[in-house]
């Protein structure tokens, strides 16, 4: 044990899950079914155990593909009895994305739920016969009928410096970067974000965000810790949402702007006291969007984070929310936030790169020291997002880095869309950009130069990123010119390829 | 700044006070005053730079003779921007004890309230003609003029690993010992709180406990943590408390049982729904107490705490006051309890000696290298308190070691013969202590009070216990008194005990 009694505080720290393994408070709900904290342990152990006899053990690199709730939950909680590193894949990427992250972690095994069963074999199939192949074990749960288990696993302490997850955020210059996450990281933010939105006992945390996204597992980890209730649906539907706030408890909510919008669609009733919160991420709010919330007494809390900072950056207290609208308010207690221009910290009310410190952030990226080298500086992470801080310390973000869009919550790189437009051999120039739209918040409009002759229709070039991207990625709109908007120094404009739409 | 990327979580974090120099929200209330954080924070640096003009610098030892709210909460967080080291007094003690104290902690300059102005007065005067002569600079504070400073001190970051205060514990064994609590003892205490007990933004958390003992500290330093307000009564005054609560916001309580069972004497009106909590320390609570606050909606935390775990070690979650009744309930999420004889982890259900871990037990005493040597053993603090842990993890304080009764060879625990007699509905308090006896060594004694108007025999009491308990632990003696000796925290004084025979 590696306890420093002269600075009180030890890296290794209980177990959170086995803090609670008598505990008869709901743990997970999903679809009908719910879990206390001791039936979660006990699935844990098991399932933990069942790894271990398909050889998993501590460090090892597992991948997850699935949106089933107690399949991701308990899978997340069984690598951490093994001291295994999760490895959670979106399921909407194309598989060429899939196979490449697979083969960049290092993955040794690849759980499925039943719905990507079909997808996980193809994936394993790809990487047995690719060029490192590489052999990939592969676990199918279905969520009902877990695999036996002669000796169940558990661990009673956890090492705050350990990484319990790989989790691949998109790369502004075309390849993901498997973001290091800690479980000091989710202590942190766990702690961080109590002290700004509260927590109490009987706290019952929504999110119909994927989890293998970081606000969605942030909101598994976080109620583990808190030993309160995380409720997951697998899909968005703002009836659901709706209907498990005004009926069943709910206390918090995980939501994009876009899903907020439909929530408050039409709905007359205003949202019940015991909602406590509606934690907004994935970009900023529009004016008339939080006017209707206030108007339905929905208790709207904006917020930035990314996965580099394991989710919450900074989240604006309820009664700051009309007082600095537009604001993403302070950052959390243990979080610090400066505005840069390269090495230098700027004053307050000028704009800049957005850089943090702080003990959420990641210690960096996986097996990527160029990756690291980039955006890591004398312990300041630089997000590549610009914003900046008014006087009373509250951030504003301008813009997301590298023109990041939003869709439908899922974070879309130009850079990348752009990168798969011009493996065609017809297309000679790609920009990519986001145009508002009322449902998914954004979408990816793309405009590309053809080779001089060639011909090419919109729905071929679909077809051709389809087979390289996931479809949240593929341009919904793509115009065709004879050149592309750019600088002097030939650098794309891509705030100017609106004007061709 | 000692940042270390590869773990991502530094021991310098930013200051919690200066987080909030902003904040409009309430941070204390007393007496009828009130700060906002802004205001709290203007007042702690306008007092920091007076203390930086009489010479007080980083790392020396001020000692605070305080009882006015504003007083201490103002000196506890100046010489937190100074990096100065706070020596809280207990007021109640005598002189010679104070001066043992001054002396010990090495004090350079003695901060008094009005109240308290003669006393610190005469004890200046007994240090600077004492045997040591330590020249000890004295400053008074009212409370409502504060002392001008040309320039005001704030800082911008903490170091977790930094002492915050020497604070003295109780004594009840010998000479008092300096227990070194630290930022860090501070943040992972509120953060451990916080899992348990909950916080809210709108928490009000009052005591009506000293702030010179860990309990009311802590409250102090928590509130600042969460950015929530500290309401502070300077003497126990049950309908101000009970005030406070109906008309006055109030959601969390710290009390002993004695306080709680004047708060609910006589009460009919059941506690709001804004009531949160009422976290009891002190010793364990009597069944009768805890079934008149059920029938109050008096939502009652049974705690376990001591000084040198910076209060709270295990607390009891209200679902199960009933269900384990009589336990302190299972540790705060980040701190590990044990059993042990001597070197020797025993298992639950087993008697001895409680041991502590975890990131809020302080690293040592000040200058004290043979409490040290006593009391921590392989990154475990022993606590010289006897009790158990049963199969869910729930801790059973027996007694504190040093009380042990041992009569005719056989062991008896105070706190069970205690908990026995306040077990009969005419007793209000009772306390139990060990007096020499010829034939058996040590005998059991008892003094108890009774419920006002009540009538009781000793032959009566007796005969209640002899149905509770084996017949040497029926006390042999009995006293009836209107109140017991209690320090100013509350906590019984068992070696005064033998003053009323």
């Amino acid at each position: 044990m590696d306890f420093d009694a002269t600075v009180g505080a030890s890296p290794i720290i209980p177990d959170w899950l086995h803090r609670r393994r008598h505990s008869g408070r709901l743990a997970i709900a999903h679809e009908g079914a719910a879990w206390t904290y001791a039936e979660l342990h006990e699935h844990a152990g098991r399932l933990a155990g069942a790894l271990a006899q398909r050889g998993v053990s501590a460090g090892d690199r597992v991948a997850l593909l699935a949106r089933h709730g107690l399949v991701f939950t308990a899978s997340v909680h069984a690598l951490i009895q093994l001291g295994a590193v999760l490895v959670p894949l979106n399921t909407r990427q194309a598989i060429p994305e899939l196979v490449w992250q697979l083969d960049a972690a290092r993955v040794r095994l690849l759980i499925g739920d039943a719905e990507h069963s079909d997808l996980a074999r193809q994936l394993v199939d790809r990487l047995q016969s690719g060029e490192t192949r590489r052999a990939v074990a592969l676990l199918t749960l279905d969520g009902e009928r877990w695999p036996e288990s002669a000796a169940p696993v558990h661990r009673e302490h956890l090492d705050l410096r350990a990484v319990q997850c790989v989790m691949f955020t998109s790369g502004t210059t075309g390849r993901p970067k498997g973001a290091l996450i800690t479980y000091g990281n989710h202590l942190w933010g766990a702690a961080g974000s109590a002290f700004r939105l509260g927590v109490q006992p009987d706290d019952r945390w929504l999110t119909p965000l994927p989890l293998f996204h970081v606000g969605g597992q942030a909101v598994l980890l976080r109620s583990v810790i808190y030993g309160t209730a995380a409720v997951i649906h697998r899909a968005f539907d703002p009836d659901a949402v709706n209907h498990a706030i005004d009926a069943q408890g709910v206390t918090l909510v995980s939501v994009v702007p876009a899903m907020l919008t439909r929530m408050i669609a039409g709905r007359k009733l205003p949202y019940p006291g015991t909602l406590r919160n509606i934690l907004l991420g994935g970009g900023p709010a529009p004016r008339t969007l939080l006017e209707d919330c206030l108007a339905l007494a929905a208790p709207v809390s904006q917020s930035y984070g990314l996965t580099e900072a394991n989710s919450q950056v900074a989240t604006l207290s309820l009664d700051d929310a009309m007082r600095k609208l537009g604001s993403s308010g302070q950052p959390l207690l243990m979080t610090e936030v400066r505005i840069m221009e390269g090495a230098v910290a700027l004053p307050p009310g000028s704009e800049g790169e957005i850089a943090l410190r702080g003990p959420t952030v990641i210690p960096g990226y996986d097996n990527q020291p160029e990756a690291d080298a980039g955006a890591f500086h004398d312990g300041w992470f630089h997000t590549g997002d610009v914003g900046y801080l008014d006087d009373e310390g509250y951030l504003f973000v301008l813009d997301r880095r590298s023109d990041l869009i939003v869709t439908g919550g899922e974070n879309v790189y130009p850079a990348e869309v752009e990168a798969a437009l011009l493996a065609h051999p017809d297309i000679v120039e790609a920009g990519v950009t986001g145009v508002a739209d009322e449902r998914y918040g954004h979408a990816v409009f793309a405009v590309v130069a053809l080779r001089a002759g060639a011909r090419l229709e919109e729905a071929e070039i679909r077809q051709f990123c389809r087979e390289r991207l996931g479809g949240y990625k593929i341009p919904r709109d793509i115009r065709f010119v004879a050149e592309l908007p750019r600088n002097a120094a030939g650098k794309l404009l891509r705030k100017e390829l609106v004007k061709c739409l």
